[in-house]
């Protein structure tokens, strides 16, 4: 998934450290082994076993606890679907990485560049078995409980169909816009939209609130990775923090280039810079220009727009007070990193 | 995991069809993508999606159908478990070939061999989604399904660390028996283990089973393995349709190798054999009488009677009705290949 700006919104940070304390119980403290290796993907130590402060945002479990407040004033019940969401994120973290060579997350060598391609297998299917563990040695109803997992297995296997369509992309000359879409909504959208539906239903809100909060969260995903889509092109290095057209020098398949081979002169630019050995400043240039004058930068702009809207209409029809959906909001604002 | 002989028990298969369909439908029938890759896991189509019968044994589904038929009265509350239980197997099967580089399962392409790595990973994680959610989606109380859920994912975590303690033990000069023993009883036993307790916790048995036939099922399970590892050495090519010292060839680290090592004469013979390029059968034939010189054929068959024995006296401990323990009794002496 796309990389988030640095700070998350101040409100979703009051459960930060009792969500650690209950990721660390669910994640076990035995020295060495594959737990040690899973402490070192969480964050909380380094690869000699040494503590440190490598964690994530914990978006997608901050957001469940939050949703968990908002509609039943307490966050504690959402805490092991909290746990479970942000232990299934890491392990799709582990296995991505393998599978894409990324060498490194967070600052720190991937799991699999540490402990090898084989044991990065078993630590990502470790975390899968421990973020499922959580929900089921919980306390509280066990209908509750077993609705969310219900929801959180759903979301899973839509993230992994996702990966699984994204990754079968790079060998085909063409995917339509339609298809990349429902490839972001699947491997993004999903576990977002199951964050705030796990919250909702372990907290024991009415049943109209978990079904449009998935979608809701799926909307601001697919917003929010069409965001990062764009600022891969045509974002700012002074505000990325990665250099211009980062996207195209790794030749990935993102929205603008996805609709660039769409249209005959840029498909025929993308795909001759896409062949080269080395791709250079030039190069990036020139496949820039060619989506530009293609109008691929303006339709990926309005797609993003689009699902932002999505997003903002979904929430209108939820029964929520003013400041709750103003919360809401708020997130959706961040994630889509419009100013507010 | 080892090869079951070829045929399983008779009364074992009374629901292989209705486990079928009930697999069926939770793997999902959409033409093409990951479900159509997981139904050739599952063995029902070749890799050009035409129908095929290429399945495994099913054998611990149908040990967790029999348990619920046995202690409760009727197999079908437990088919939802049944279905978790032969879908966690395959993500392990899947993963496990990759991670071994074997290229064929059931006398098929492996996985892996077919998508590629990377699409590997997604498939078993895919699977692994499906068994969960088999169970979040059936009826019947809630507390049951979570009960065997947390069973299941027990197991799960167990299998995936004594696969994580197997792959470390390649790069280590030596390992204990000890530990062999206790990775064996993780990778092997644990899910074999959760077969039965899945079948006790679903029809509702007295809490007394489900602990009882997990560890019945897991002293089986070495049991099982330990047999596997001495015909992986001494077997005859007439019976196990392998060549002798099958795993010397491939430089398992199997029981045997694992107390010669312990053993300095035996030990320097195996490493020298051990680090040649190719192993031919000279080799093998060294190893071989080094092993049985230094007592460790002896000491292999004696740790399987122990398990096996073990798996007994559980058995002599549980209220059973007469004929339950002798259908018990045979499913070990099947495991263990004893002539019943």
């Amino acid at each position: 998934m796309a990389t988030l700006p640095a700070a998350i919104p101040e409100f979703l940070q009051r459960h930060r450290s009792g969500l650690e304390a209950a990721l660390r119980g669910e994640v076990g403290v035995e020295p060495g082994g594959i737990t040690a290796a899973a402490r070192y993907v969480l964050g909380w130590e380094d690869e000699n076993g040494c503590e440190s402060e490598a964690t994530g945002k914990r978006l997608r479990p901050l957001l469940c606890l939050f949703t968990a407040e908002l509609l039943g004033g307490d966050a504690g019940p959402a805490m092991p679907g909290a746990v479970a969401i942000e232990l299934i994120h890491n392990f799709s973290l582990v296995h991505d990485d393998l599978q894409d060579r990324d060498m490194v997350r967070h600052g720190r060598p991937a799991a699999w560049a540490l402990h090898g391609e084989a044991q990065a297998i078993n630590l990502g299917d470790f975390l899968y078995a421990r973020a499922i563990r959580a929900i089921t040695r919980a306390g509280g109803p066990a209908d509750r409980r077993m609705a969310a997992l219900s929801a959180l297995l759903d979301a899973t296997g839509r993230m992994i169909e996702g990966q699984w369509q994204d990754i079968g992309f790079e060998s085909r000359a063409t995917v339509t816009a339609d298809e990349y879409l429902a490839m972001v909504a699947a491997k993004t959208g999903a576990l977002l939209g199951a964050s705030l539906a796990l919250g909702a239903i372990m907290a024991g809100a009415p049943p109209v609130y978990a079904p449009a909060l998935a979608r809701w969260g799926e909307h601001a995903g697919i917003a929010f990775q069409l965001r990062d889509d764009h600022l891969g092109a045509w974002g700012d290095p002074g505000e990325t923090g990665k250099p211009t057209g980062g996207d195209i020098v790794r030749r990935k398949k993102s929205l603008p280039i996805v609709l660039g081979l769409q249209d005959p002169r840029a498909a025929a630019t993308i795909r001759e810079v896409y062949a080269r050995h080395t791709i250079d400043g030039a190069d990036v240039a020139a496949v820039l220009s060619a989506l530009e004058e293609a109008g691929c930068r303006h339709s990926c702009e309005e797609m993003a727009a689009r699902h932002s809207a999505g997003a903002d209409a979904l929430l209108a029809d939820l029964p929520l007070a003013a400041e709750s959906r103003a919360r809401l909001t708020e997130v959706a604002a961040y994630l889509v990193g419009r100013q507010t």
